[in-house]
């Protein structure tokens, strides 16, 4: 059975993500902010009673110190730096779902750091490190890639399950990775998004930019929570999954 | 049995506080900055390193959200805002701990939160509401004051264990509150402060800048661990107390 | 000739305050978030283009160091720790503004920082200290008040030209502050906020909660650009003044 | 004539660097923080102060926006991003030196934003640009290298001087640029230090690690202010100057 996930909690004092308690009934896996891209305590304790509400699994969405950058910009930080910066922020948001009787049960990483652990396997290693040494309960949300069964293998060292995640509207290049924002077509269109999804569910494979037809390990489907429409839009996916 | 505290655990990024393990040896007690007011996450690792080893209890320091004030000035702040901001504190540095197969025992707010704690009762209950709703667990830790059975009453409501900590460096005034940095002889010399210790702990009681004997109630004295000499003054208060 | 200013310049990394733009056309001053309570510096570069492109004044609009809480929050800060923050601020703003031309012509506070300000006379001779220092050419902007020729008398000391602002969206109490967010009807309606406008710019008075008739000195009228209408009201109100 | 340059301004909040007011009587330029490494706008004005005290010249030492990690780690940054970012820091501190009748003469960024510079012509470009759509009186403080004409080719598109600086107190490599801190023998202890500033001044040439000559052209050498023996050393190198 694949999960719809969704990034929350993201909003930041006067800055408010609106969509979340709209968006919050139709996901199964919530990745909330911790703080270091968005997120601040009074966001993270909304976004976890919502998702006690809702029955919504509990994702911790560990960033980079960037706040000012959204968190979406690479920072060189050594293995002896992000180790406990990820447990600071799977900590805070642990203890402060403990409180709301729910559990963290994954940790997706947020942004650039996301986009760093797929594109460097040291650097992949160090998310294992620090998320297997948290606690043995955790799982990890990554991207459904080709050579999954090699940063599996990898994630098998260190004893942590993978979930493997698709993204319903974005188009895939032949290699796998998504096609860049930058290019034309790179985000799909309502209905794409649709068809996307529906073979995701039924096939567990991609039409890619050129045609071809991908197999992927698909776990879960990241949807997007920060437009107007987005509820309408996820509820509509999620009707697709069952 | 009266403990030594000390905040600790103050360092951030390349400022560092350089005397905490010196220091931790001889504390019973560490109050680790959880990162708002100082305390990056690495700097929060070592300190619960240091009193794993050195068998340190561990005690959350939670403040205002001020890393350029240090969390010294005080911050008009909602009970709505103050208690995610305290959960979150507490909740970053117990998860750090459990990693290192430590707990938080306790909870000791940091600066102007301290401060106001102690001028405003609104604002003590707010804490307090903060602490028991985090967990049955926690003590906080208020400064001794000859009203005391006031402020145990009202924690009594929340079920929250006090502990009473007394100065070791600082002169009191008549009121049983301390004489204001601002004024000369605020702070003790050396041989005043072990006076006033050895007092504290035969006697549970201070004399006050009029000459007055005040009685305290006792459980934990605090020290300072930011100048080079520290370390020696810490140990030597150490030997004070058995 | 009464002007209109507004907050602009509010955007900090992916939070996006959306209506600048839109807003910027009809106002005569804009005042630009410094970077203490939001306005990073591409935000900052943003509303000072538009500013100059849309033949607006420019001021700075300092804020106490709270991110987190939009600079909402009151922080006790000294006259030391204030003035530099201010000048910094205005610093910043200054130097980006002459890149593309313009100049700061006044200071607007942010926030708690203004509401500090008029309800704290040492409060506000820091910030005309910080102002006048800063430089001989800005003028300050305050709360037109029943007893605006006290702090006139006050800024004459420092040599800054007050600029007197009235609210118009804002019930007035009879005492000539606001009424209160949190009392049902603190914030007009539609058209209770065309009429407060008519007779502000005719005859310089507000009719207050109870039905008084309060006279107030007008330089300039605040309006707000942060909802999705915004524009349509601004440029109505923007009408009713010529 | 070869000048002294050095950090300075570094301090923040509760955090300080004690030497500054020791060193900056021996330096010539003094490199001031402007708050996204460190520098509270305290400790800018008073490094100003200091600066203007001494009569040294003032620099504008920005940095990535990370005060967690001083500066120190590269942060994939858009030119979109970046020139705003340097623009906000030189105007902070422009502004604030005004006020004390001084004047940003120059540019020397910090930290991994230097370094990532000195690595990555697109990179160096993108300063240039920042800096002389400041102003067209500023100077840009590069690291003296081997192929410094064809920085200075670049740097003359954009009509900037620069100022070419070495590191009194680190070993070079044959290649021209610093022996890596991870190697034994990085730092030079100081009677090597001493020498090595001797040979730059009189024949603007180092010695590398494998012992070959190299030549530079010094335009200004960097020493470091943050230990405590600091001021004397800098007072000796001051002494081999002139």
């Amino acid at each position: 059975m694949i999960k719809l996930n969704c990034d929350l909690g993201e909003s930041y004092g006067a800055w408010r993500m609106p969509h979340d308690d709209l968006i919050m009934p139709y996901v199964d896996m919530a990745n909330i902010a911790c703080g270091f891209h968005s997120g601040d305590p009074q966001a993270i304790q909304a976004a976890i009673q919502s998702a006690a509400k809702h029955n919504a699994q509990i994702g911790a969405h560990p960033s980079y110190p960037d706040l000012q950058g959204f968190g979406r910009r690479s920072m060189a930080m050594t293995e002896d730096e992000l180790i406990p910066l990820i447990h600071y922020q799977i900590a805070a948001l642990q203890g402060m779902a403990k409180i709301q009787s729910k559990t963290v049960d994954y940790v997706k990483p947020h942004g650039a750091l996301y986009n760093d652990m797929m594109a460097n396997t040291v650097l992949f290693e160090t998310v294992l490190k620090a998320v297997s040494s948290y606690s043995g309960n955790l799982s990890l949300v990554i991207q459904a890639v080709s050579n999954w069964q090699n940063l599996q293998a990898i994630a098998d060292k260190y004893q942590v399950k993978l979930q493997f995640e698709a993204f319903a509207d974005r188009r895939y290049a032949d290699t796998g990775l998504l096609v860049s924002r930058a290019k034309p077509g790179a985000v799909l269109q309502l209905n794409d998004m649709y068809q996307q999804v529906e073979r995701m569910v039924k096939k567990q494979e991609v039409v890619t930019e050129s045609g071809q037809i991908l197999s992927l390990k698909i776990d879960t489907i990241c949807v997007h929570g920060d437009s107007s429409g987005a509820a309408q839009v996820v509820k509509h996916i999620r009707g697709l999954l069952s």
